[in-house]
């Protein structure tokens, strides 16, 4: 049906070039490509030996416009899947535009030198990819992604408006190690030591980081110490839903893990100012980076599972309901079927799916669209075939005031 | 009276110049050394004006022995004081021998590659240092240095035989940082994060990391958290004291500075093995002191005080008697007079006496020596003037099982 090229070869393109190969009849034809090649071909090689498929594999720099527009036209793919480093979403959209292909990303653009989650920048590109009839599909993964689709379906099916929303990420996963992240160790700790920040009655509230937390109860789970956070696929809900009066979202974090991030920052090692060591001019955190465990090695002796939701409160003709929504993923099912743990299933699967409803024109259009613009129901099928299946509940406790 | 090269314009390089230049019928030329000549110019200027002497500055890189050559040549110091890094401990040692010049340290060698505090490397300098006819004298800081003094003080005057010695290093003050190390962060955290050890019964007795801890009284303080770590006079002393029974070194941790240790040894950031970073080859630890607030720079809103002795117990006359001999010194005190805190100054001013023993023949003979093998009663007379003033009580309860 069509061909796909994947940049970003690590625990998420991992699960993307996974899941693009077990739907061979909509993937006719995959190419991954990243800045290290050989991790490439070390994807490759696992895939065709458990799935049978051959992909092909490409070296590419992506915060090169003409790197990516030369490989782009060399494969001529029908969708560009983009799961390399969220600072490099403009370049890729840049090269999407010139070779005139649809574009798909998990993660909104940061400037390198400012941790800011917005989608503004994205966002401009409107215009653009509406001139050009091309599609460009924002923030695909889990969360934002699945997030946005639940809160769509909700909408769609339940409610006539959505006043309140709470996205709960709980991770009640075991790696073994000391300290580690579940996925880029640079783009984590930026995003998780930020202010906290959340909608209510009309405008964007500020918190410290980690000001607000309590314990929620996770399906399966039970009950894990949660923080505010602030989170990107906000931005997009709280616009695409206007009746929303309150929209946060919630994190689990352990004692541990935020002593050891407070540890971090205390010693400067999480700053995004270089540094000039010894000549070279290197960003502390960057650093930190490299010494920290890769989040991609961190499966195979990961226990536990994940389970993030929406739970949302609003009004079905005219009397009050509750709804929660959630998908629980465990660690070591995600890494038999993909050799990655269940951060990056969880957000590699939905961004193949985002991009098969694509390629069959289930989803589409011309412009730049946050997944919840789109029709959440052949999404959300879709999740309980690819490894993702979804629960809900009606009327229960939110345990959210 | 004699000429003095000092290399190292760290916080304790600045507190030794400083002391030199108020001795200066002793010190008659001073010459501060160091791989940044503007930290040394910026000590001589401040000298200039706090103490109205001139003291020469040069460059050097105390890792070549024939730049050290050089400038030992063409300055002709009666000694060297090296307060520079204890990797460099064997090349000025080896510069020294070479231009017949005496050598005065306050920190053990230590291979760079390898956390290992032992004299054996520069004990093996006796023989060339001893056909020479020069003085090296090892140690001579604080801790190792004033305690070995105190030691041998204790051995000369109160005891017949030292049974067991109990070293005790409280720092009680607040530099107002999340964290920071009190001297160059590389060799203090391989200092600290290393193994304990201590010497009971003829044998040496290790333990994990902190593992033994309790709370001592210091004298103006009262009770802090001591934990038992290795600390290199007790290699000597043990030597040198053969009666002794038992030693041990204890120092002072905040749980708050425990944990930011965990932390950075959990993080990878305190390993001394070298990784890869965009083709350089960098040692996290070293890298982290490059991020790691400058100690020299502690001092100016440095508060409380630091408080380190030896509790001694043994026989005298065939009765048992306990001692205890120490030095407080308050951070804002030695700030006033050098502008560096505590900890440099407390290390600094016997690195200063021990080399005016030196040159006055007071200390002396040829070959590799430990302080407490030298006359310890004018290395205490100087301590009172030259602001590290000690005292003693006798048969008090040393708080030591």
């Amino acid at each position: 049906m069509g061909k796909v090229l994947i940049i970003g070869a690590g625990g998420v393109g991992r699960v993307v070039a996974y899941k693009c190969a077990k739907n061979s009849s909509v993937f006719t034809e995959i190419m991954l490509a990243s800045r290290t090649k050989s991790k490439c071909d070390d994807i490759a090689a696992d895939i065709k030996k458990d799935v049978g498929i051959s992909i092909q594999t490409a070296k590419v720099d992506a915060d090169v416009v003409p790197e990516l527009v030369k490989l782009i036209n060399s494969f001529g793919p029908d969708i560009v899947i983009n799961v390399a480093l969220p600072y490099q979403d403009l370049t890729i959209m840049d090269a999407c535009l010139e070779t005139k292909v649809n574009y798909l990303d998990t993660a909104n653009y940061e400037p390198k030198e400012e941790a800011k989650f917005e989608y503004s920048w994205q966002w401009a590109y409107q215009e653009k990819f509406k001139a050009a009839g091309l599609t460009a599909v924002l923030g695909c993964g889990f969360d934002p992604g699945a997030t946005g689709v639940f809160t769509s379906y909700a909408a769609k099916h339940y409610f006539d408006e959505i006043h309140y929303l709470d996205i709960v990420d709980c991770n009640a996963g075991d790696h073994g190690k000391a300290f580690a992240t579940n996925f880029n160790p640079e783009i984590n700790i930026r995003e998780v030591t930020q202010e906290g920040k959340f909608f209510e009655d009309g405008k964007w509230k500020i918190t410290k980081p980690h000001e607000i937390g309590k314990d929620i109860n996770y399906p399966n789970i039970g009950p894990m110490k949660s923080y505010l956070i602030y989170h990107e696929e906000l931005e997009s809900l709280v616009k695409n839903f206007p009746t929303m009066k309150r929209a946060r979202f919630w994190m689990t974090f352990s004692d541990n893990y935020l002593t050891h991030l407070r540890v971090i920052l205390n010693i400067g090692m999480g700053s995004i100012e270089p540094i000039n060591y010894n000549g070279m001019e290197i960003v502390p955190l960057q650093f930190l980076k490299a010494v920290l465990p890769d989040p991609g090695d961190l499966g195979e002796n990961y226990k536990g599972e994940t389970s993030i939701g929406c739970r949302v409160r609003g009004i079905k003709n005219g009397a009050e309901k509750t709804y929660y929504v959630y998908n629980n993923c465990k660690h070591p099912d995600a890494y038999r079927e993909t050799k990655a743990q269940g951060v990056s299933f969880t957000t590699g699967v939905p961004a193949m799916i985002g991009a098969k409803l694509v390629l069959e024109g289930k989803w589409g259009g011309a412009g730049v669209f946050n997944v919840e613009q789109f029709n959440p129901d052949p999404f959300m099928e879709e999740m309980n075939k690819q490894g993702l299946p979804w629960h809900e509940l009606h009327d229960v406790d939110l345990e959210m005031d």
